[in-house]
C-alpha cells in the first residue's frame, strides 16, 4: 500500500496529523484480505465467527510531511488460541516513520472466544514476522 | 449542531479544510432525523422507499480557522414528488461562512421513483425555508 | 489517482459514504500540481497570489461498493481572468460513478482578483477539457 | 466532550468505525487547552519548547453504534520530566466504551529534551488521575 500525503492528512505545521495513520492501517489490512480472498467483513459467513478489534494503536518514529511518500507494509505480530495483532510499519524510503498495531479477537456466534479459523490462521502466517 | 473547529479539521495554514463541512452536514441531517424518530438508514424498512444522495455541495463565504466555533443549520431548500435538497448554513455568530446543499431521490423497491413519504415530506416541510 | 474502497470508506449498507469523493479530489488536485512542479500550499510564495477554494461539489451517478477500485482523473471545467474550476471523473473500470468539482479564485496580497498566474494556467489548460 | 455517532463514524454493519476515536482524542485535547488558555499549535510561541506526539493507542471495551451518545474525559495518566501521557474515557452514558491514550513530549528548539512547560503542568495536574 503506497499513498503520498496531501493537504487533508495534515496539520497546521504541514505535519502528518496523528491520526491519518489508522485508516491506512485498515485499508491495507481490508485489501491484503481481500486480495488473499476473505472479505473482512463476513468472516461471520464465511468462517461462523466474528473478529473484533479490541485495541490499536501508534508509535510516532519520525515526523512526516505533506508530499512525503508513505507505503505500509503489515507483518505478524502475534498470534495465539483466539487472537492475532497485527504490526504495519509505515516508511519514508528505507525509514521507517511510524509503526502501528491492531489487535483482534476471534468470537463465535454465542460470543464467546473461538480459534482463529484455520484459513486465516495460514494466511496470517504467511506474513512477515514483526521485529 | 455545533461544534469547534480542532487541529484536525485545519489545513497547513490553519484554515478549515474544505471537505470537513460534509461530514457535519451529513450528522446535522442525520441527527435531526433521529431526534424526529426517522433513522435515516433505516428508511426502507419504515415506509417501502429508499433514499439516495444525488448531489452535495458546499459554496465557501469566509475563510475559518482552527478553534473558530461554528453552528450548522438545516433548510429546506426544494421539495419536489420523489426527491428534496436541504441546504445548512454554517455560522461563526452571526455570520454564515458557509453554504451546504444535499440532494435526495427517494426511489422505490424496483428502483424506480417513488414519493417522499408523507411523514419524511411534514418533517421536511417543518423546516425553516432556505433564502 | 487509483485507489480501493474499504470499510472506512463505507457507510452501514456497504455504499460508499458521500463526503469520501471530497479528499480524493483535493489528493489528486494536490498531487497533480506536485508532480508538475507546484505546490498548492505555497502559491503565494511562488506566484505572489493566493488561490481560494470557492466551492466544491459531487454528482452521484453510480452507487459504489467495498473493495470497488476507482480511479479519479482531473479535467478543466472552466478557467477564467482570476478563477478556474476543475472536474474530476471517478471510474470504475469504464463506468463514471461520481462527477465531482472545485472552483478556485486567485487573490493578490491585497486580497482582490488577480490573474491565473501564467504557469499555472498553461498547466491547468493541458488538462483534457470536461465533457 | 460530548458527540452522537452518526453514519459516517460507522462500518457497513453499523459499528463505530475504530478510528474515529482518535480525532474525537485530539479535539478533546486540544480544545480542553483552548479553554484553559493554550494553543496546543502555538507553544513553542508561549513556552519556547514544541510538544510531540509519540504514541496514540485506544482500547475497545463495547461495540458502540450509530446513533449512540458518547461523551469523552481527559484524565492524566502519567507526567515525567519532559513528557505526559493523557487518557481519555469515551462513557455511553455510564458505561466506558472506549479508552484511548495520547503520549506526548517536550523538545527545545534545540530539539533535545525540555520540561514540561510549568503553567501546561498545573494545567495537567488539575486533570482527574487515570484509574
Amino acid at each position: 500500500m503506497r499513498f503520498r500525503l496531501s493537504y487533508g492528512d495534515c496539520d497546521t505545521v504541514g505535519i502528518a496529523y496523528f491520526a491519518i495513520y489508522y485508516p491506512w492501517m485498515e485499508r491495507t489490512y481490508s485489501c491484503w484480505l481481500y486480495d488473499n480472498g476473505i472479505r473482512a467483513g463476513e468472516m461471520t459467513d464465511a468462517f461462523g465467527v466474528y473478529v473484533v478489534g479490541v485495541r490499536s494503536e501508534a508509535e510516532y518514529v519520525r515526523q512526516v510531511r505533506v508530499f512525503d511518500e508513505l507505503t505500509c507494509t503489515p507483518e505478524l505480530d502475534r498470534i495465539g488460541d483466539s487472537s492475532y495483532r497485527l504490526a504495519f510499519r509505515f516508511r519514508r524510503d528505507d525509514e521507517v516513520v511510524t509503526v502501528g498495531r491492531m489487535a483482534f479477537a476471534c468470537r463465535g456466534l454465542d460470543h464467546r472466544k473461538a480459534p482463529v479459523p484455520a484459513r486465516l490462521r495460514t494466511l496470517l502466517e504467511s506474513l512477515p514476522p514483526h521485529e
